[in-house]
């Protein structure tokens, strides 16, 4: 019967999984930290692969969910922070070679998107606009019933859209992007930045500031935790405007760490969008909701992938 | 042989035109004020059709952009400014009714969009923006060889994305919105505001200030109407450069009058957009072009509509 080798190439581990013809639960499944194979990730990745290739099945095709910048249609990774020696890495093709199968590559927050789509909080929407909000801020849009990609792959970069004219700089180096704004350490840098001018907040006695203490803090009532919390919603809200003007979707999803913050930052999101709205109509049959794969999503993203590609 | 009648409905004129079953030279067509049917717009048009109806041909269907928001599944018009009398008027049912033919209805800009693409500057892209800048901004997308919609046909607003925070009020009334600067009214607003605080220009001989006098007097070197194109030119590049990222389109089309004011608008588009991509791979196979069809755009992606929903 048809089995199908799910990868997602996360920052600090890597996943494997073996999928049966049906379903959603793996027949066998690896996690490694990524640091493991620092320099040599393809090797590690193809023999973590060959553990799980099953003795008396057939595997019909590998989905990988990495992170990008790549190219869906050629499976070459043009090059991306966290693996240094992955510049125009032909992926894809290299899996496909060794294992003689097709492999199917896209990034981390497509797959992501899509396997909430197939499997999760957005089954039988036809139109999904899909944010993961922790380090950095990611996206994946299902229009008309099918994954956004653009001529080269690099569409759905919700992240790095302009948000603030000359704000923060962006992880990717512009200034005032979504992702400079709202992602984890962009949460932090504000706390970081009021603190070093002298506001009054219980984080100082804090060791580590990163986004969950101030989570932390902000459920407590610390008054600079929630204000960061209410600038990160608030720009959140500018960008969901503009995204249900641009894809009129009937979903929105949230997933990341960032947005299980709740109401701290749901509240501030929904009150922005409300200012931002060209007509009420858009949120008439829209749900506004969090993601429901949580860690497994870029994995089951790669699975449904590999699945839709069947020949 | 099968023909097809194509109705563009703008805010100062209504043009019905028929087509033979190939191009797009039309057999006859018509061009009527807008305002000769104030209050029975209804019965104007229909009348106009009427009047084009051939006597030996069959029409198979009927095609018709219209000022929105629309829905473009039933052919409803939710509302539209200059058309008072159409509030949740079911425009394509009633003249599929009256004529006996399947009527296609979509907004403006989105068959702008499409006539471009079948027809015009955008003819064999996949993946294109368009963006009309001139009253208003309006703006359509095709996605992987689709005119985007979204859930409810609401999608493609691409002059309603917040780009300044806080900043001028829009035409929806909404605050920072592309629309309210980068549109032609926002280019005045603009030069007049600058004007009632003392800065000096020679539009101040000039008895009425357009954005056509903006753009004229900036091409003789006046600094504060070149400084407005430039002003609204950024904001432009700001949009310009999340659709990029959202989109990853192979074209860029700008069409409306003020994309007429070439270097003008597109010196500073360009440059902001430079500032804040994520990656310079979105420019590599990118061509930005102004719009091909001008004033017919509407009335050929009607006709483009109705032939693509032939049977």
């Amino acid at each position: 019967m048809s089995h199908i080798i799910a990868v997602d190439i996360g920052g600090t581990h890597i996943r494997v999984a073996l999928y049966g013809p049906e379903g959603t639960q793996p027949v066998r499944h690896r996690r490694v930290e990524t640091q493991t194979y620092r320099g040599r990730l393809f090797e590690g990745l193809a023999a973590q692969i060959k553990s799980l290739w099953p003795a008396e099945e057939e595997v019909v095709a590998i989905g990988v969910a990495s992170p990008g910048p790549l190219d869906p249609e050629t499976g070459i990774i043009l090059s991306t922070p966290n693996i240094p020696e992955w510049v125009d890495f032909p992926l894809g093709p290299k899996l496909a070679e060794r294992f003689g199968v097709p492999v199917h590559v896209d990034n981390d927050a497509n797959l992501a998107a899509l396997g909430e789509w197939r499997f999760g909080a957005g089954r039988g929407h036809e139109h999904l606009v899909y944010l993961t909000i922790s380090t950095g801020i990611g996206g994946g849009v299902i229009s008309h019933g099918r994954l956004l990609h653009g001529a080269q792959g690099l569409g759905g970069e919700l992240g790095h859209v302009p948000i603030l004219p000359d704000g923060p700089l962006c992880s990717c180096g512009r200034p005032g992007h979504l992702e400079a704004l709202a992602s984890g350490p962009a949460i932090v840098r504000y706390v970081q930045e009021r603190m070093a001018s002298g506001a009054e907040t219980a984080l100082k006695s804090t060791m580590r500031v990163d986004a969950r203490a101030v989570a932390d803090a902000a459920r407590k009532g610390d008054t600079l935790a929630r204000e960061a919390f209410a600038r990160a919603g608030k720009y959140l809200g500018l960008a969901v405007a503009g995204f249900l003007h641009i894809f009129n979707p009937s979903i929105l999803i949230l997933g990341g760490g960032v947005a299980q913050s709740g109401d701290l930052l749901l509240g501030p999101l929904q009150e922005s969008l409300q200012t931002q709205l060209l007509n009420p109509a858009y949120l008439h049959h829209l749900t506004i909701t969090t993601a429901s794969l949580g860690d497994d999503a870029g994995l089951l993203g790669a699975l449904a992938l590999a699945r839709l590609k069947r020949p």
